[in-house]
């Protein structure tokens, strides 16, 4: 047996997480059973989704134990194998991810596809992040060429690839995020307006840059962006329910002024998990691989060196720390 | 030209309406032109939307103009007729109510079927209130066989149909209402469960009587019943948007503790409006009709006597004094 370092949950967080609810820990590996590989990972994904399994409440999927290992995304290496299926040296996507090293049976680990692509986009536009951009925006909100889009978050990971989609399909898109350097990078990512959430109230600044309202509104947010979208919407606009990073620690206690617009406009909203759209990953592959060989969506990761960063990482995506997609690298 | 007497808009309300709003004035009524007839109302219809119309804003109908007559839903006789389509005697179907005589092009007046029941039941089971409970229910919850069904405002005009329907296909139904008596009368209606929600917090007891969550909420009343919906919503859930009577005269203010749970759960709500289901009225009278005629569906009206007492009749919705449709009869 040999071991290696995973972050534990130490505590569960009332509220903001601190890094008193995170441990790093000595594990043992389980030594290689047959069908069995080591994988050295890479990089690890810290998302806002984790926040959730920080709570004891039964969700989509299993909470967090107080003293185990957490658990996430990650890119690694084979290292060794005693199964048929993955060889040393292959790169493969997890879920094992905040810790240095994980083994477990091989169908547990998924080759990542000879795309040509660097490693860390398998954790972003190829990833959870990008597959949850285009399910939602293209199959749950339904956006077509020649829709208006609203999307917040729009300098997330999510959000940016959900701009990048938009207007690879034709789409006018007006993004919001938080400060001007996050705007002008929403704007450079091809969209048509960008609003500075912290520069004023959203509901004003939406209605000035869509006069003509939006037909899907993407929410990563909650809150006053979700209020907004409902003040703007036009005649059965659709809203796909991805996020609501502002009640992630607070819980909700929004009022939304508008939301008695969605009778009168006939309103579809919709929450979704990309999950329930694995069995259509083929035509995330083709699509997004072809806009990112072809330069219409680009990667931009903020990126945290080593093992040590990983919680830190994490609590900062709850500050707005990153640009694109948060990732350590080990 | 002869006169007759019409409920005016005298000015616009804030908040919660009164009658000094309201004018009961003598209108001209235009002698009778080539095509049209005049009308004698019978009965008048006063429902929750007409609010809404009453304040100076865009929506899906135009707003009520000050010292203009009001409108809505009544039923009549033809008294006189100068059209090939409509003969004296004829029972009509219009929205020239709020008075007692009405004169117009036979186009904007609906014979309505021979089905041989009451003509108040044009205003109710088979009117709007009925259509608007049969499509939001069926075509946009899309409900069916073995839902657990929530609904609110189960002893209004709406949610009673809402309940006898539901039960028509086989469901499981929860309906809250307002007092002991309202809820005996749900129960009556064949609901499996009935809330009262002056006696408690809703989300407490919908969860006491839908241990197992309920996969479809018809919304007729927002706030603290579309939040505990929220929080018993099943996978899939599906919600109709129908009303929101809470914020009507208040606007909405309503913190939403449990709207977070839209994306674990994958609900969809829509709102709608049920004039989008127009070309789809033949099947609501096949089935309706049909459910009316076996005893499956059954009315009750509240009925105040006479053009004097609309506008109270109208003000008594929002203090829910009414079982069943609120209709005013001549």
């Amino acid at each position: 047996m040999s071991g290696t370092r995973a972050w534990h949950l130490a505590s569960r967080p009332s509220g903001l997480p601190d890094m008193t609810n995170f441990e790093l820990k000595e594990v043992e590996l389980e030594p290689l059973g047959e069908g069995t590989v080591r994988v050295e990972n890479r990089w690890l994904s810290v998302d806002p989704y984790m926040r959730g399994r920080m709570n004891d409440t039964k969700s989509y999927v299993p909470p967090f134990e107080i003293g185990a290992p957490l658990q996430g995304g990650a890119v690694g290496k084979v290292v060794e194998s005693s199964s048929p299926d993955l060889a040393v040296g292959d790169t493969v996507f997890h879920t094992m991810g905040w810790r240095e090293q994980a083994v477990g049976e091989a169908k547990h680990f998924t080759k990542v596809p000879a795309m040509g692509v660097p490693d860390e986009q398998w954790l972003g536009n190829l990833g959870l992040t990008g597959a949850t951009a285009y399910f939602g925006l293209l199959r749950v909100a339904e956006a077509k060429e020649g829709d208006i889009v609203f999307v917040s978050a729009a300098a997330g990971a999510v959000g940016s690839a959900v701009v990048q989609i938009a207007k690879a399909k034709g789409m006018t898109v007006i993004g919001s995020a938080g400060g001007a350097e996050k705007c002008a990078w929403v704007r450079e990512l091809g969209a048509n307006a960008a609003i500075d959430y912290k520069a004023g109230p959203v509901v004003k600044q939406l209605m000035e840059a869509a006069p003509k309202g939006i037909d899907v509104y993407f929410d990563n947010v909650g809150g006053d962006h979700l209020d907004a979208a409902f003040a703007c919407a036009r005649n059965q606009a659709r809203f796909a329910i991805c996020g609501m990073i502002e009640d992630y620690n607070t819980g909700s206690n929004h009022a939304f002024r508008y939301i008695m617009r969605m009778i009168a406009a006939r309103i579809r909203m919709q929450g979704f998990l990309y999950f329930d759209f694995l069995s259509d990953m083929p035509d995330f592959y083709r699509d997004m691989g072809g806009w990112i060989a072809s330069g219409k969506v680009k990667s931009r990761e903020t990126v945290r060196e080593g093992i040590e960063a990983a919680p830190q990482a994490f609590l900062d995506l709850f500050s707005g720390a990153n640009m694109g997609k948060m990732l350590v690298k080990l």
